[in-house]
């Protein structure tokens, strides 16, 4: 391995339209291919297709009643019928059997094949059948209105005849096109090939989904292999997942290889350690050709351009929500033209900017964007930025802004476009922040698309302030000002999570701070430790001890973890001996519970977004949410 | 089998509002099921999911350089830089087997687990290696920026903490939600079901496409399964095809009770004629529950709403465009209800009617219409109707006009509105009608979405006169004045198609008048009919003898077929000695060919639409077509 400080630079980043040129310079087009009809929807033709047959097949009914010749029915009328010799019946699906002579008819079910003689049909609803009435059949029959030859009969060929260019190259099948293929008998059809995809996914951290997570080695589930075959597969590609890489030289080349042989496209992805990437960068220069390194966007620097043997090589970086951004812009294109699928209905949402977003630094930027409406419906747009590490920002954010590289800000109100990630993305109704709870994922459930960022009380409270959010969560005592309308909420109790059976014994607060107890806490913004630091002045006070004496002495105090579950789960692992947490986290992992009180959980809306559709349907929630309440342990309508 | 005037007339039409009411009453939903996260692209969640576990799991380092006591550093600057002493190495996936002392620095990737006693990460840009020079790994560096606690690592569960809401249920999985399921471990989601809706096909006439066709029998390929097959999944539901029924009463009952035991929506769909669907109705009648027959929609009159022991039943009508219509409009939105999927984004264009269409029948009509674009880009909308049996219609139309019940007419130029059959319908760029012609074929296949209506030369024109066209290919003699523009053109030699060495030895026109050939002839719109009939005249006029007197003599001569080539293939097929086609037909058939001439093939052009780029697109076909002309027999570049 080389040292940390000769690891590759990328310096010389080209521009955009660039990395769009090289990406189109490559050729990822397959061999066409035939498919069985049933599943030919979506594809797209090879060839055009001639009828190759008439359509109709022969002379045909288009209606019931009987086949006649037609200069028999002249001048007749509903004063004066023209009576016709019924001579037999033809049924559809049959060969007939019998010839139309002059005077004669032949009744006929519609879709039947004309019999000889005949040149018209006589709807059944203008004839009366004569004859003895007691007969099986008619031996006669009426004609009130005369028809001309070729009356309800649709000739053969009539559809498509022999010969008809029927359908042309490059026509996306859809159930109309299949109509046409099946009446002219066509049982698989020439497409365009599907552009296989192999996805090589590096780094010696991750793990596939499914399979064991040791945490304590630093593994991660693997991320972009599944999202990008998903990418791929929207874009009308065929997904190849190859086992994952580390970052030795000679595993990667023969893997590389092996997708280069197999595949039309080689995206390798998945790891965010400049070494890995330096040693496909390396395997790449040797055994293909690098095309481009590094592209003048944000998110994406790492990108890498070129071939590998037969086949198109890109590098995506390894950030999940980078290496989607970067094969949304540069790889998805390519393969819909491989694939010869439209381009997307461009989807854009314009809107104001919710705050003002600062940004400087020389590169384009695909800034990924969340939408909230205003109670007016007005689109407001705020940034998700969580770092690109973040794999929530993936489902966080409904876009990108492009924001040019010399654009210092985005202002407060300033109106921005809004490149949706796909045309069928529906902006949230609702957008909640604050503080996690079980009780409120169950009442979002019951709200039509809403979106909720676990921040925190406290950090939700702020939000709410600065305007972004309708609503915000908030639990414990709160110390900030805001001015906001009270939707309602609940209370819950809260303490210590223990092992089942409480082994230790721990009795309260005390304990903690008297006894040797690894303790889990969890983050200032958490309103449940609101809670706990109210505990601790009290606890002090009676001690008539400072509140930093108090928490000095508890194991653990200092070290706040992010979700309300974390403590818990910490104390069933047998990592610690009690945790932060709610009554009903214990019940649900089966731990121990030591009471500490009970603190109220209040949802409060932003005073501007009162009256807005997504908080009508949460107060509608809230207000019948008995059954959730009641379904937790220590939970309590307010 | 009933008698003709017995058959059940559908006489008290619902409103459409009635049947949509009724199928929504229908229960399709099927139950949950579990689907592997690679194949849960574009499926709806069924139950929300929550982190089970924190992501990352580990206190992460987020650049890559040395691990650090934040504290060590402070003060640190380019000027005074800190000398920390390099106490070991963590990589990406490999639990740390080192401890970060005070005054201790450890080297660490982007994405390692930071080692305890550590509690920031220093950037590598930020440092310099330190120690003897010839030293395999350097034994200090120099800090030159201060760290706080926190900076650059990413806490356990800062992107997501367990128990935390992650999706909600009815959440539609795209790339993004496929991201964040695999950071969570998930490789297998709890998602809706599809419906599964089975297809029964009736009617003795219909043949699965691939197998063989008697057209003598009036047999035909069966359109409707597979065109609704296609609907059905572009809906969301998975459709089972089944053997298809005739009409027998106990077959049809066993066919469909099958299908109701295994489907939760059984369509019947195929037949035209009125004895199946009176013996589907029966078997609904007797062994479920009629809702509803018959709609007040053109087309589709006759359509069957129901039950069938625990499924669904909706039965459509049995021709191809009136069944993809009603299965569109009434159908389809409840499979995607019951799948959970959006309603596709409404695809509507607005445009004015290029001719007028009169209409007053009391029902609702769902026109087919085709689209067409003036010089300007504005659209012009015509009526597509060539009768409810014509599976060309499928792909002759863009979308529909849904007129009301009270409207009389659709004046020339009014306004309309146009529901695409998808949001990715095209118009076509060019819309050209008149003579079917092989080079034709070939040229379109240049242009960029053409559409192509081969009426004729005689119609061609005449549509041309009215406007609505592009343009019109025109073959032969012209006998109609129309004011256009020469695009260009070809000739081609055309005379009588006879078996391969001319058995019969027939030498020219005269041998059809004076012995006993059997002719096959094409329709008067054809412009080689117009040839051959141009030559009757002069071989009469020679004769001193009138034009009948010669038509009458030829057998076969007044009955003209569709298709280019249907002549050809009647000779193939030994039912004829002789038919009018093409030199080239004639090679493509390996068969002989008398000439009787050459005729000119001409593109005419409306002059309004001159400048439109479809017709640019063509012209430059036509001036670069020499090989398309070279590769046909008796084709020459005018």
């Amino acid at each position: 391995m080389v040292g940390v400080s000769d690891r590759k630079q990328f310096r010389d980043l080209v521009a955009p339209d660039v990395a769009h040129d090289a990406i189109a310079s490559l050729d990822l087009a397959p061999e066409p291919e035939t498919v069985p009809l049933a599943a030919a929807r979506g594809r797209v033709l090879a060839d055009r297709i001639d009828a190759d047959l008439d359509v109709p097949g022969f002379d045909r009914a288009s209606v019931d009643g009987y086949a006649v010749q037609g200069r028999d029915t002249f001048g007749a009328d509903e004063a004066e019928p023209v009576e016709l010799d019924l001579a037999g019946i033809v049924h559809a699906g049959v060969e007939p059997d019998v010839e139309v002579g002059a005077g004669e008819a032949v009744e006929i079910s519609t879709g039947a094949v004309l019999p000889d003689g005949a040149d018209a049909v006589v709807m059944v609803e203008r004839t009366e059948e004569l004859g003895p009435t007691d007969a099986e059949r008619p031996e006669s029959i009426a004609v009130r209105n005369a028809v001309a030859p070729g009356d309800n009969v649709m000739l053969a060929g009539t559809d498509i005849a022999a010969g008809a260019r029927a359908l042309g190259p490059g026509t996306r099948l859809t159930p109309r096109e299949i109509g046409l293929l099946s009446a002219l008998g066509y049982d698989e059809v020439p497409v365009r090939g599907r552009p296989t995809i192999g996805i090589v996914s590096t780094g010696d951290e991750l793990v596939r989904p499914g399979e064991t997570l040791h945490s304590e080695r630093g593994q991660i589930y693997d991320v972009n292999s599944y999202t990008i075959a998903a990418g791929v597969e929207e874009a009308g590609g065929e997904a190849e997942l190859y086992p994952h890489a580390g970052d030795d030289y000679a595993e990667m080349e023969r893997l590389l290889l092996e997708a280069a042989d197999e595949c039309d496209l080689v995206l390798s992805s998945g790891s965010t350690s400049a070494s890995a990437v330096d040693v496909i960068y390396r395997v790449v220069e040797e055994r293909g050709e690098l095309l481009l390194h590094g592209v003048a966007v944000k998110p994406g620097k790492p990108m890498l351009v070129g071939e590998l043997g037969d086949s198109a090589y890109v590098g995506l970086p390894g950030y999940p929500v980078s290496a989607l951004t970067i094969f949304r812009t540069f790889v998805a294109p390519a393969i819909r033209e491989a694939a010869a699928l439209p381009e997307p209905q461009t989807a854009t949402v314009r809107g104001r900017m919710a705050v003002r977003e600062r940004y400087a630094e020389g590169r384009l930027r695909l800034m990924p964007a969340g939408l909230v409406t205003d109670a007016d419906g007005e689109t407001l747009v705020y940034p998700v930025d969580k770092g690109s590490g973040a794999t929530t920002s993936l489902v966080e954010a409904d876009g990108v802004v492009a924001v040019d590289p010399d654009t210092e800000y985005l202002g407060e109100g300033e109106a921005v476009e809004v490149q949706l990630f796909s045309p069928d993305v529906r902006a949230p109704t609702l957008l909640v922040v604050g503080e996690d709870d079980p009780a409120l994922s169950r009442l979002l459930d019951r709200v039509d698309n809403p979106r909720f960022l676990p921040v925190g009380s406290r950090e939700g409270l702020r939000r709410l302030g600065n305007g972004v959010p309708d609503a915000a969560v908030v639990a414990g005592p709160v110390d900030r000002d805001v001015e906001t309308v009270d939707l309602g909420g609940w209370t819950r109790e809260w303490g210590l999570v223990v092992p089942d059976g409480n082994p230790d014994d721990v009795g309260g607060l005390a304990d903690l701070a008297d006894r040797d107890v690894a303790f889990v806490n969890r983050g200032r913004d958490a309103g449940i430790r609101a809670s706990l630091d109210a505990a601790v002045e009290e606890l002090a006070a009676e001690r008539d001890a400072s509140r930093r004496e108090l928490t000095d002495a508890i194991r653990g105090y200092g070290v706040g973890t992010k979700g309300f579950e974390s403590p818990a789960r910490a104390v069933a692992r047998g990592d610690a001996d009690a945790g932060l947490g709610l009554r009903a986290t214990a019940a649900k992992l089966g731990l121990g519970f030591v009471s500490l009180g009970r603190e109220r959980v209040r949802v409060r809306v932003n005073p501007d977004r009162h009256g807005k559709p997504g908080v009508e349907e949460l107060a509608a929630a809230l207000d019948a949410a008995s059954d959730v309440f009641a379904a937790l342990d220590g939970y309590d309508a307010a």
